[in-house]
């Protein structure tokens, strides 16, 4: 029997959930808002960890480890940083179990191993790490630092789902320190433009760049900068966020550097991150009711080959074809999966590797040999068709390039059809509660219209669009003058 | 100037730490007992990662992520390993901060945030992993499961040494689920030969296997195997453990399958680690009193070019004759690095890579454009030889490969030199406080003598060796009928 999954019009947030379990990505764990990443669904990060790893590197920074914990007195020291994240922190209070007097068999907390000072759980490491840069900067000579830390982070979240919004979730953080705003600013960007790169030239999702408003701020940056991509029920979702941190942790922790005129200055900050919640993106992108839809740049089983057959006899010829084929298809570098397991049928099989969205399916049988042909399934169009032999690794190599380019137009198109100039407060509203997506509108630019509007329509202000064109034009919800629109949409 | 090290034979402790710091491997945190690896040190992690890790695959292994947490009541649910663990727990209390009243811009736990239960991060995942294995768990169609994670544990030791024992260290720990004993101890047996492998053939560091007394095993296992090697001073360090949990893990969460007969049985079970103390031991076994030696097939640089020049002429002719050579080397997959950075002079910079341990360097000059020849040193003998540039990309490989092997050999010809047979008690101690290494003795298999023997000598049974002659003979201590000669040693 193949897996049940509820469809998006059933219920939009149990279809994700199903797919992300059933297609075996993720499962909720003992943890209170914490996951499990099982293997299928660890792949897929290996290899999107791996891509962007790269492009790290690429750009000139290099991989180093920072502590899981951060002291009680660095962790304030930045205060509006430590204002954001203290509400959702897990705290580290003593070091030791003994054993429970009253409770034969158990363990409990020893009152006597209670910590000097508490230990926060990183929700994010600006502050241990500035800490640490302060004994790594003395000259100019010392900068630009461009280093990354892969780790996982702890946010002690009320409302949790699985890879979007989780207690503890793992990212890659990048840190850097740089001599002046100028070249701190232009990383910041960069490192943007890497994100845009990696989520639409690998994931296949369409993004949005921009800058967030102050309300939407990192706390403790100057600018926070993002890219912003659409979900398929019209809700935005913040996929990567590049922060300019200006002097405020080099003031806070005191790191300063002598310039070539000898001088003493504050260093500048940049740090830059995108975590597993992009999975979650990936997964809203592209899926359908049949299950998972991957991409075929990152997917971990680019195709996968299924015997049809009757009798030990017709297997092992196929078994001994295929083999030709799966060598064939490695050494074009193409990850592949026979799988002739006699645990299934071959519907149970097709159903199975749908909802896991391998992008190419592969079924050969006995009649196929003697045409010298397969049958082809894609999983983004559904279309099957008979393919020669001859030449099949070519192909399958050219499908998976166009897989890969339809997923992407498929999610643009729906992103442009999904961003919606509105000008009046009740176009806007039924826009939002119709129609969804982004909205394109005037705002008069006060942190006191973004929260009203908050409150009234559960919008966000997503980003400003980066060479954002300015136009005269009046705030949709108080009718002031304002000189841009900005993007507007619920959001995850 | 040249960075200042401690010498061996000065204070033996103070160069490990010196080498580790000033060779930019890793430094001290603001966390007690936590470290920060630093980009050179994490650059050595990261080609030690990618080794291990193809070899799990190659071996059949897919990895996972499990939560950093684990409730306390399913910490303590296999009492052993709870036990062996409770002393030395990081315990999460409460989840969110709040501003102190008493403290103006200061924050404090909020006593209204208390966990209903108690988080332990995690020392180690059995306990979290076989609570989910439980659910993913029914057949043996489900077996085995083949599962390893790369992730941060903490274990609160009291005395810390960087890499060697850090309250948080990285590391990867396999999980692996069996239907039959047979099967689960030819995997902790893999294992430990994948561990030996890594560690002698790319580490260069000779290592003897064996299996540990009860006294010394893992908490919660049936056998704990381990691979030993030797530090130059003369202390045994363990290198990477494979245990053999036998149905515990599997009754401690009650995880059953039903086999081909459809009768219930407890699930076997093994765990097998390794982590960022490697790094500790390769320091402490090839490298000399001028710094660092590491082996070329995990050096992050292999190769450094030294440019020796005068004025920006001269300079850049040898840029261009050096982007040559850096350009075939990478083609031959060389890992090198060409320094002309005007910071620093030649002399200058032969130390510092003297110090960081690389392999190879390559110094070049206007004279030597002349001779169509470059000077070549190497780190392991000091040798340095006027070379061809013809044909030099292929002397660089062979002479790593000479390298990588000269180390594993010299490291072994001391390793086996330092393996003692003694038979009397004061034997033993003059043995172990003069010359040091591994003593190999007879033991009347007790408890009891073992540890008195560790009282008297601090010295421990580091194991038995695989495949170990039977040999009778009088216990050292007790004078007591032995069956086996086994090995002590001094161990970090």
């Amino acid at each position: 029997m193949a897996k049940e999954l509820t469809t998006r019009a059933q219920d939009y947030s149990q279809w994700y959930n199903d797919l992300v379990i059933k297609g075996e990505l993720a499962d909720y764990s003992a943890v209170r808002g914490c996951m499990v990443i099982k293997p299928y669904g660890y792949a897929l990060w290996e290899n999107m960890r791996d891509v962007l790893d790269k492009m790290f590197k690429d750009t000139g920074h290099q991989n180093a480890y920072f502590p899981l914990f951060v002291p009680k007195s660095l962790f304030e020291a930045e205060e509006k940083n430590a204002e954001g994240f203290a509400k959702e922190c897990a705290v580290v209070t003593h070091y030791r179990l003994i054993a429970d007097p009253n409770n034969k068999g158990k363990l409990m907390v020893d009152p006597e191993a209670k910590l000097e000072e508490e230990l926060i759980v990183r929700p994010t490491s600006e502050a241990i790490i500035w800490n640490t840069y302060k004994t790594w900067i003395q000259s100019y000579r010392d900068l630009p630092i461009l280093v990354n830390q892969w780790a996982n982070v702890v946010r002690w979240e009320m409302r949790t789902r699985l890879f979007l919004r989780t207690a503890e979730f793992l990212w890659q953080e990048g840190h850097t320190a740089h001599a002046t705003a100028v070249e701190a600013i232009a990383e910041t960007k960069q490192m943007l433009n890497v994100y845009a790169d990696f989520v639409e030239n690998w994931m296949a999702v369409p993004v949005l760049k921009g800058v967030k408003t102050a309300n939407e701020r990192f706390a403790g940056a100057e600018d926070t900068y993002c890219i912003e991509a659409l979900m398929q029920d019209g809700k935005a979702l913040q996929a990567g966020t590049s922060h300019f941190l200006g002097q405020n942790f080099a003031k806070a922790f005191d790191v300063k550097f002598s310039d070539q005129n000898n001088k003493q200055e504050y260093v500048w900050a940049t740090s830059w991150g995108v975590s597993t919640r992009l999975i979650g993106g990936l997964v809203m992108t592209h899926s359908d009711d049949e299950g998972l839809v991957l991409p075929p740049r990152i997917a971990p089983i680019q195709v996968v080959i299924v015997p049809i057959y009757k009798g030990e006899e017709q297997k092992q010829v196929l078994d001994e074809k295929v083999s030709e084929m799966v060598k064939s298809f490695k050494a074009a570098g193409i990850r592949v999966k026979y799988d002739n397991s006699d645990h299934a049928r071959p519907g149970w099989k097709f159903a199975e590797y749908e909802l896991k969205g391998v992008p190419i399916r592969i079924a050969i049988g006995a009649r196929d040999l003697e045409n010298k042909q397969v049958e082809l399934a894609r999983r983004d169009t559904k279309e099957k068709a008979a393919v020669a032999m001859e030449g099949l690794t070519q192909t399958v190599e050219n499908l998976l390039v166009e897989i890969q380019n339809n997923l992407f137009e498929r999610a643009k198109k729906y992103r442009d059809e999904h961003i919606t100039k509105v000008e009046t407060w009740e176009e806007f509203m039924q826009v939002l509660d119709t129609k969804g997506g982004f909205i394109s509108a005037h705002w008069d630019g006060t942190a006191e219209t973004e929260d009203k509007i908050k409150e009234l329509a559960k919008a966000t202000i997503r980003c400003i669009p980066l060479d954002n064109p300015l136009e005269d034009g009046k705030c949709v919800l108080t009718g002031n003058a304002s000189t841009q629109r900005v993007l507007f949409a619920r959001a995850y």
